[in-house]
């Protein structure tokens, strides 16, 4: 079934230890031919064969998840799950409906879509058959969904995982595998009035969740071309120079510069004009300064993207959201596709007093408009314009956990509300019958799964759990028809008829 | 960034056609050589460049998501939502709590766990670093993060997807990209307690979700195992013929009979010998005869096995659920991990009277006890025994699906409960402050992105997209400081004051 391949049969050949230096560490880090001679797992027979040579003195296989990624154990994943029910709950206020693509996308989907990122993406081994990869975000695949389906007309969001070959900077929220939560409008609208309502839901969701102050960033890709263009940039430079602007935000205009002149082989003069502009940020006023500009209001595109940029400030200042929104030429992004107003997010402080190293975040949430990318799948290059926002919900898990464990918080990771539990022993039967009861009632129970727990170790179990509610049959209560409740916080309790439970049970915990 | 393999760089030196055959039913047949000769998109340039290329009569590139996967459109994401959630809160039901883990693992946490079925696991290109594969299921994930963890107790749930490289069967339900629902109780506990809640588990979710009449299987490997050795099959074949057992739910006991003496080499006595246990199916009478059969009541693992068996009936009596649990010895599970009880349940009959073909569904749960499996990550070997259950999500989901089709029920895939309308011209200024306002205050609000729709128009999308209220504001209404409320199933308009709208809108749609 599993071929050996020609270096590891050479290994296994030269009688190389079976077991290679394999601390996480080194096999993170190996790119080597020596890591990739190992034997497969599958050529050595089953891993309980290995396991109890590792008994016997030898190495142990590798137990760790794959670098870049990690588990999700409950407290983190119970955490997840508030954050992304609140991130829903904005996207469903703005009407947007659920889509589910798959995680693996034909190789040819994705490729041409990310410029230099393209090799970030993760392919398939050809195992016969298709050529596939993962997912590298949800707007391409978005983007294919339409164009297959002929869909010129769409509000949907999109909560799921997706995959970069990044260096990860885990502590920074930085992963290989991470959660996007994108929502996104399809269709053929009048101009800015889909843009702003995703930049209302950005300052919606950065509000609500309380991360501290934040500043929305907004250009636009033609304001860029055009100020390229009016400062001499040829155009098959854009893009190229485009990347290097997006750099502002991390370092300083002198490295930017020189990068433009080096690398990118401008003009010091070119890149000197570029820089009076991109150095830039605003508002309102600082449109209507541009759009007098004596060479920026001669090109056609940098004219229409700046008259464009003050009806998103007239929309926004009905929604009341200026005090947080910058008109900022510095702000390129990195993909290919956008091809109108982009925007990102950034925190500016943050405001959890307890940390003495507070997390470096960087970019909270980021989008723009992509009116090319589905008429790239379209058979006949047919466009739909969409316009869309991804939330940096890892970047923001990080910073939400990270305050959660300096607040000295626990988070419940369960929602049982009652354990079942008996003060005797031979009451197993007993406390079955009843859980059983309480379940059917749609009751959150639990109990021990022992045969005859000690009373004191199933009360603490509710103590270490947050469980609020004991349900107790004894000996007595069973003669008696009645359950003893007990309140686990304040330890009082009282005998109630077994019939009368279930509706006790759901008084006490109505909210 | 991309490098030419031999192969395609030869087919580019031979100047091959550079679109060979790509409709979506050659590739996803195509095995050939020929197939995965193709030169990479990536060596191609951008995809517009393509589709450029296409307008002009060339072949487009293809369409569609890879072989066995696909996308869910909001009425399925819908559906799914509802299924899922279902399903998760009897888990929670259960005081489960939620872990999270990678959709990738290092190829050698999952080979040598799956048998035959190993052939099936999706392996990534080798890019440098660590080998990676897709999880195939989310039992090997949860053992190899209890040992990695050294966690020896724990209750959890997972819903996620897994991939497998089978032959796709979507119709009914088969796919290769699909999600899993399972519960898992690990820990050392008295016998019987765990598994008989897992049964109970899948009890209350058929129940619940009404899928008809249904059926649950339950046998234990120590009970086969008993069987095989008392019929005379030597050890090592235990596993082999118990796959070839388990196969007896879909083909007669002739052509088992058949597989077990020809390919499995066994003497046509034991397969006879076999063949009259594993037709036995019933319930504790059933346990209690075979306790008493004289060759299997001799055999150390068949008498444990069935002494737990009695215990869990005894369990499930006390839930109250035996009358859909069946002891069948012909239950034998594909996966090799199972040490003790196994499960599956079956729907009986499809009461879905309105279909006219039933969709035919298979097992629609499954599980079982598997001790050795975290004990297999352990450096020490040591064990963590552990009993879970899957629950069959796609499957149901078809049924669901069909059921719905058929009943021409449209199911909401938004939330929306207002549309901001307004009846003249010149009005976006005041939906934009109306809407903003019914955001700001929790209210799920949607416009059209027009600057001056119709106000029919506007009406006809809450009634194709079940919006029961429409906020209407015109010029007389801004006159007057009052928004006109539209229920739109009644077509009643009442004048609000504006400032207690969000108050009343609330107040109609509170359930």
């Amino acid at each position: 079934m599993l071929r050996l391949g020609p270096f590891a049969a050479a290994a296994a050949a030269r009688c190389l230890p079976a077991w290679p230096c394999l601390g996480p560490l080194c096999l993170a880090g190996s790119r080597g031919s020596f890591a990739r001679s190992w034997l497969p797992a599958g050529d050595r027979g089953p891993l309980s064969r290995q396991v109890r040579a590792a008994a016997g003195g030898e190495r142990v296989p590798v137990l760790k998840t794959p670098k870049g990624t990690r588990d999700h154990p409950p407290a983190q994943a119970a955490l997840r799950e508030r954050l992304l029910s609140a991130v829903v709950s904005c996207f469903k206020r703005h009407g947007a409906a659920a889509i589910d693509t798959p995680v693996l996308e034909l190789r040819d989907t994705l490729m041409g879509k990310y410029g230099e990122d393209t090799k970030l993406i993760y392919e398939l081994q050809d195992q016969g058959g298709e050529l596939l990869a993962l997912r590298y975000d949800l707007t391409v695949p978005f983007a294919r969904y339409l164009a297959m389906n002929k869909v010129t007309n769409m509000k949907r969001y999109h909560v799921a995982k997706v995959y970069r070959r990044d260096n990860p900077a885990m502590t920074r929220g930085r992963y290989r595998e991470f959660y996007q939560c994108d929502f996104d409008i399809a269709g053929q609208f009048d101009p800015m009035i889909p843009d702003a309502e995703c930049l209302k839901i950005v300052h919606e969701i950065l509000s609500d969740l309380q991360l501290g102050n934040f500043l929305i960033k907004v250009n636009d890709r033609r304001i860029l071309n055009g100020v390229f263009a009016v400062c001499g940039v040829p155009e098959n430079k854009f893009i190229p120079v485009c990347s290097t602007v997006d750099k502002l935000d991390k370092v300083p205009w002198d490295e930017v510069r020189s990068e433009m002149v080096g690398e990118k082989g401008l003009s010091p003069e070119a890149a000197d004009r570029i820089g009076e502009y991109v150095q830039l940020h605003g508002g309102l006023e600082l449109i209507e300064r541009l759009l007098q500009d004596p060479k920026l209001s001669q090109n056609k595109l940098a004219k229409e993207g700046l008259g464009d940029m003050k009806l998103l400030f007239e929309y926004l200042t009905l929604f009341g959201i200026t005090g947080k929104i910058s008109f900022d030429l510095s702000l390129a992004r990195g993909l290919d596709y956008y091809t109108g107003v982009i925007f990102e997010a950034v925190l500016l402080q943050q405001e959890n007093e307890h940390v003495e190293e507070p997390v470096s975040v960087g970019s909270v949430a980021g989008g723009g408009r992509y009116d090319g990318l589905v008429g790239m799948f379209d058979p006949k290059g047919r466009k739909v314009p969409c316009v869309g926002v991804s939330i940096g919900i890892e970047r923001i898990f990080s910073i939400l956990e990270q305050r959660l464990e300096a607040s000295g918080e626990k988070l419940r990771t369960t929602e049982t509300q009652v354990l079942v539990a008996t003060p005797q022993k031979h009451l197993l039967a007993a406390r079955l019958k009843l859980i059983s009861e309480l379940w059917d009632a749609g009751i959150k129970a639990e109990m021990l799964y022992k045969k005859d727990p000690k009373l004191l170790k199933q009360l603490h179990y509710c103590e270490d759990t947050g469980i609020p509610l004991a349900a107790i049959v004894g000996e007595q209560e069973l003669a008696d028809g009645v359950v003893k409740l007990r309140d686990v916080a304040t330890r009082e309790e009282v005998d109630i008829p077994r019939e009368k439970l279930v509706d006790e049970i759901r008084r006490r915990l109505e909210p």
